[in-house]
């Protein structure tokens, strides 16, 4: 029933700094007040990059956020640490163990060495089969994307369109750290970092960070009255390498996650306004599509070439420019897609609004798929 | 209702034939038998000494687990990671999310470079107050103990009694680093690594793991004849940097974790049979005690050297050698704690069993007191 959230760009700030302003938000987002005292429980997701508190990192959010003694847990799924954070959130409400529960998420990317940085980089990957062999992401997306490519050739446009769409809700998202229009041509002649991955088919490193509030469905309304629920929550694992997988062009844990979310919501895909998904990469946009059963295997190219994904089409996908134009401070991001769902769901995304937005879904995906939390949300 | 643990010490298994080992004998702990496909989510504390997999290492558990894409969650919360992570399991079956839920923990601490096990051994203490400043752990420790024994002269006596003790409970299981007696002469002997704390005050470096499964408690009996029920759970959080601390003498994280799983549990202190506390050092054997409310300030220097704690006393504490003895492979230690309170609430303790024991509790402490967990437990 509250969500702050920091630029994303290369920020001066430090981790405490972009905390404390994403938690910041959050408290004075709530309409009708909160008192800092009466928080209960607080959960972090970071992946600590570069190393900035590796261990007991959650203690600093008790810091940040004012609170005294509340319990503290970091979750740390990769990528997907802020969507996990929050399905450990939601788990202490409902268990009535708290009544006002705080879910953050950041990361501190742009201070750090480059050699630094590609080893923070790659941890996230398989260590012993991808790594240590070194295999970047960018890489293993390349090998994904390549295989999808091979099957779907036509999918090379819609990597671009992704990539245009994104660039393109970004502008009119004032925290995204690109605000820069592109176009599909300009995607498709960029440099290559991992063929068929260009410069335009990657996210940029970010600094930034994502707050959020929860409290039990019943009590909502003492907070807003423009409470935002949490209908369903899915999560699923897969192998770390993806050498060890059968099909390259499909993410299992996606695949569980949604169908877990869908069924713990009780709402069929029919029922969902517009999607944040995980799109690190281009063809990470797609392959969400199709896992999260908005189209066949394949199926995204056409659905993502006809507009319909845009923010004026028929199913919005990232409206606030996700991973893409947005930026991704790892921890953060899966906070972060909530932050939109909040304030598209209660109708205050301004310029970036999408019509009569009454239930979204969240997708965030940890390293090339090996982990994956989706949840589902409605307003009031 | 089911655990397992490996051998703690300096061992040649890697992280996952650890991991394997200790679910391995979990599973096989199942009186009546359970089928590993109805794991339904499983959590990971590790803090990934070493690097050995920074990003994700949940996923890692699905493999050794042999689970099919279930969800998997890492939990890091330094050395309380492992209560931490129990916590997060037990809201995940109390939820109705999961009738079959995995938690494990795992270390591997010995096969790094001095260099790397320095870094690693200070990346759970505050980065910016502590760790640059180049304050250890044992620093931080022994600035504990210093004020301690300041107030509490008697205290290094009972430093000595609580190390003596703990290795003396070590020799009763096979499981531990050290099977070796030491007296208390011996402590107050050996060589110093911060004053006052000396080398038989500090806990070792371990590798190992640890497992546990839960299921609902209405369940249990399906799986066995003797469950061990979770009673109550308590988290609480402090302050990273002791300096920021009132008092270097008490964990504020270890008193409201306590009295939130009293609370929890609805239990007094009077039922409890046994205590896992969380002994890094010494100083914290005693600290803990007088934290959960088993003695007033300063009081525990007098419960310990009245052998009250000891093995044959009226609260024996860390009957299975403690970390002190038994290892300290960070990510295991608080699941390991629990590994022993199963063995314990079932009468399956052999040589260290603690005649009666029907209501135990486990104390596990993140760096120097930023973080805690407290579990209660009873048998069926």
């Amino acid at each position: 029933m509250g969500a702050g959230h920091t630029r994303f760009g290369a920020l001066e700030d430090g981790p405490r700094a972009l905390l404390r302003g994403a938690v910041d938000g959050a408290f004075a987002s709530v309409d009708k007040g909160v008192e800092r005292g009466a928080l209960r429980e607080a959960f972090l997701a970071t992946l600590g990059f570069g190393g900035w508190q590796i261990g007991n990192s959650s203690a600093v959010l008790l810091e940040e956020a004012a609170g005294v003694g509340v319990p503290t847990t970091r979750v740390e799924n990769a990528c997907a640490s802020g969507g996990y954070a929050l399905r450990a959130g939601v788990r202490a409400v409902e268990r009535g163990d708290a009544e006002l529960v705080l879910v953050a998420g950041v990361e501190k990317m742009t201070d750090v060495t480059n050699a630094r940085r590609r080893y923070w980089l790659g941890v996230s990957g398989d260590t012993e089969w991808e790594r240590l062999a070194g295999l970047t992401f960018a890489g293993v997306y390349g090998l994904i994307a390549s295989d999808y490519l091979h099957r779907h050739p036509r999918g090379a446009d819609a990597m671009a369109e992704v990539a245009s769409k994104n660039h393109e809700n970004g502008t009119r998202n004032p925290n995204a750290h690109f605000q820069k229009r592109i176009s599909r041509e300009e995607v498709l002649r960029a440099p290559r970092v991992a063929d068929p991955l260009g410069l335009y088919d990657c996210c940029p490193v970010s600094d930034g960070a994502a707050a959020l509030l929860l409290v039990p469905a019943d009590r909502a309304r003492q907070y807003t009255d423009t409470p935002v629920y949490v209908d369903g929550l899915g999560a699923g694992s897969d192998r770390l390498a993806v050498q060890e997988r059968p099909d390259l062009t499909t993410f299992e844990a996606t695949r569980r996650a949604g169908a877990q979310a869908f069924h713990d919501a009780g709402v069929d895909r029919e029922r969902i306004d517009f999607l944040e998904v995980h799109d690190c990469f281009t063809i990470a946009e797609l392959l969400a599509l199709e896992d999260l059963g908005f189209a066949e295997p394949g199926g995204a190219v056409d659905l993502t070439l006809s507009g319909a994904t845009r923010a004026s089409g028929r199913l919005p996908v990232n409206p606030d420019g996700g991973l893409k134009s947005k930026g991704h401070p790892i921890g953060a991001s899966g906070v972060s897609q909530v932050y939109e769902v909040f304030l598209q769901l209660r109708g205050a995304a301004g310029a970036r609004q999408v019509p009569a937005a009454e239930v979204a879904l969240a997708h965030n995906v940890g390293g090339a798929g090996a982990t994956a939390a989706v949840s589902i949300f409605s307003r009031g």
